[in-house]
């Protein structure tokens, strides 16, 4: 008989003291013992990244992107040791392994580095060897051995794609919460937690603000139908599982909302409408390594035209530094930005052949008094910008108007 | 012209905080500036590495070695990105390297790994590429990128390891004393600091308890001649200039008191004198990498002897377990041992030339009521191992026996 191979990650929550990793390690344990090879993919303790992060800034507002890469990639690196001195002091073969060592091997570009392959030889080795092996998230190596970091959320990354080289059964992602609802609980308390989800929708409900996982793990398990079970490292409830198996026509339209607090916009005015301007504008911000989120043109009057996009608030100041000098070379007549928004998007892959959720959307947020600023849409996907301190409001009116707390519902 | 490499060492009190580690930037810009190319080999942070030994104890009494190593190693890791941050900062070009970027490779004797050589190209092309180069001291890799750490105070042999291999003028070890004294000054007030010493002088004096360089460093410092110079990284006092260049008649014949509190003793009883028994105890310590210190051999009686050793007191639980087996395969009655030892050693190379050294030590002990329990010398040096208790007295004594603070003294 062949031993599965079953990938976990645990988060930050999940390793915050070293009481918090005995008891993973029990839970680690428990699945070795029922016959599975196990990999585990660990965050930093608790708080390290963003203590690190503050570190850093004692000595400037900017630290160096290649520095803090290494300096950030050891928090991981201490909750890997920690885990598998526990491991060991268990009775267990166990051993950790830094980002370079599982074989994670990234591009050059610092804080937000994309992973180009997983060499799995080290860690099948370690696992023939009979190792629960504990693998440091989030990081990775470059050229030169210089470590890299995935940025924010990346271990779900290095697990998933740790899976899928590994030909993994199944990658847990163990978090604080006991999977993915159809809206945030710490802020609706009628949300309600679904058994399962399609790779598209989560892909929507993370990329639009639902914490619970990263949305390049998602994007990755589509690509290699890796099934993803969400579910927490506190107790032994189901979870969600993500997979590409759902029966498309029995679910509700709307799956889900999300949410995030964490949008700035930026609108360069009086732009000349013509051919290449917005190449000019977002080309560089692109090179950049900056995310832009929502783009919107209006029609233009007189060849001159206003164009919105948002980025998440620490790319703020890079993406106007940026856009400022293009302004003056495209004769733009400048730019205003913008912090202090948010986002909420309804999610489902029904939706689009079902008319009238736009409107349902729209209308639910003008009774609830908030104001929509941008619009924009995907296949299943509608999102709202509003004012920051709407957000709450909107989510609540919007999970109400779509019957979400009730179980069965077919909005 | 060509510039030189100046290899610059800083312990973990100067980069305690960031305000001292922006301190000591200061100073490295000062040396770059004054046309050197500058290597920096960094401790980790204050009691960092205190720290993460506690985090791990929270596990098990004995945490794995090689996951303690990888632990540990994130503390230089800290302090050097966080250096190499402060210096880009301060408008300089920086780079930080860990131990295995740096070409630090080594056995795979974790926790005591030994240098077993130094690959410069890396190192030697940042510096090419204007950086300042910081590198994270007390770590290495060894096969498969296996990180391992040299043990306590293994940055010194870093620096001085870097130094040799990139043919640098010197290596600085700056530290919280003004240099090498002829005993501790925090023991004694009257201690003085010598502006130059011998390798062989400071060999005997760091590897018998004067704990203001590694013994390691010196000895590699004095195979290949590498000028070491010890001085504050707080003020700028001269330091002392360890080299090989000292006129020998001129000195003082003890040039110094070291002392040590760190030392426990194991005797093995009524062991059958018999050729091989010595190598029986010895070698499988060694192969554990178990440092024996004081090894006394009573004569025998009947055949029958006892045999004495001194290890540091972190390895005495491990020695006594190595040693038990060993004691009835080889008939011996069994083995006792003892915490709560201390040694004080006095040093200097003119001594073997001039009789009555080692008498007088005894006297000046003896006057002071302090008991030997084992005494053991070298060509420049004379150790006695007394109760931990009375080493501030017996250093005390010796002191002014020798008359060491004194200028110009010549005992």
């Amino acid at each position: 008989m062949t031993m599965a191979i079953v990938v976990q990650k645990y988060g930050g929550s999940s390793v915050g003291n070293p009481d918090k990793i005995k008891a993973i390690a029990r839970r680690i344990v428990a699945t070795r013992e029922a016959g599975d090879d196990v990999v585990v993919v660990l965050s930093a303790m608790g708080d390290t990244t963003d203590d690190l992060i503050e570190l850093a800034h004692e000595f400037t507002e900017r630290p160096d992107e290649r520095e803090l890469d290494v300096l950030l990639s050891t928090g991981e690196i201490v909750s890997s040791t920690c885990l598998a001195i526990a491991l060991r002091a268990m009775g267990q073969c166990a051993i950790s392994l830094n980002g370079g060592q599982a074989g994670i091997q990234t591009d050059g570009c610092h804080s937000r580095a994309k992973i180009i392959s997983v060499i799995p030889e080290r860690v099948l080795r370690e696992l023939e060897n009979g190792n629960i092996v504990v693998v440091a998230g989030f990081q990775g190596i470059a050229e030169d051995m210089d470590v890299t970091t995935l940025g924010r959320g990346g271990s779900d990354t290095t697990a998933v794609a740790l899976a899928i080289s590994l030909g993994a059964s199944i990658c847990h992602i163990y978090t604080d919460v006991n999977g993915v609802y159809t809206a945030d609980p710490r802020l609706i308390t009628t949300a309600r937690k679904l058994d399962e989800i399609d790779y598209d929708e989560m892909l929507e409900l993370a990329t639009y603000g639902a914490r619970v996982l990263h949305s390049r793990a998602v994007e990755i398990g589509k690509c290699y139908d890796m099934p993803i079970l969400v579910a927490s490292s506190f107790s032994d409830a189901r979870g969600t599982l993500i997979h590409g198996g759902i029966k498309m026509e029995l679910r509700n339209k709307v799956r889900g909302i999300a949410h995030d607090m964490d949008v700035a916009k930026v609108t360069v005015r009086s732009v000349p409408d013509q051919p290449g301007i917005a190449c000019a504008i977002f080309e560089p911000l692109a090179d950049h390594g900056i995310s832009v989120d929502t783009i919107v043109q209006n029609i233009s009057t007189e060849g001159i035209t206003d164009l919105t996009f948002t980025v998440s608030r620490n790319d703020l100041d890079r993406a106007v530094e940026i856009v400022g000098p293009i302004c003056q070379s495209i004769g733009a007549k400048g730019h205003v930005s913008s912090l202090g928004l948010g986002k909420v998007s309804i999610v489902g892959t029904g939706m689009q052949n079902t008319p009238g959720y736009a409107a349902r959307m729209f209308k639910a947020l003008s009774d609830a008094g908030v104001n929509i600023e941008l619009i924009s849409t995907s296949e299943i996907r509608i999102t709202c910008i509003i004012r920051e301190e709407k957000v709450k409001e909107a989510v609540d009116a919007l999970h109400r108007a779509f019957s979400l707390g009730e179980i069965d519902c077919d909005n």
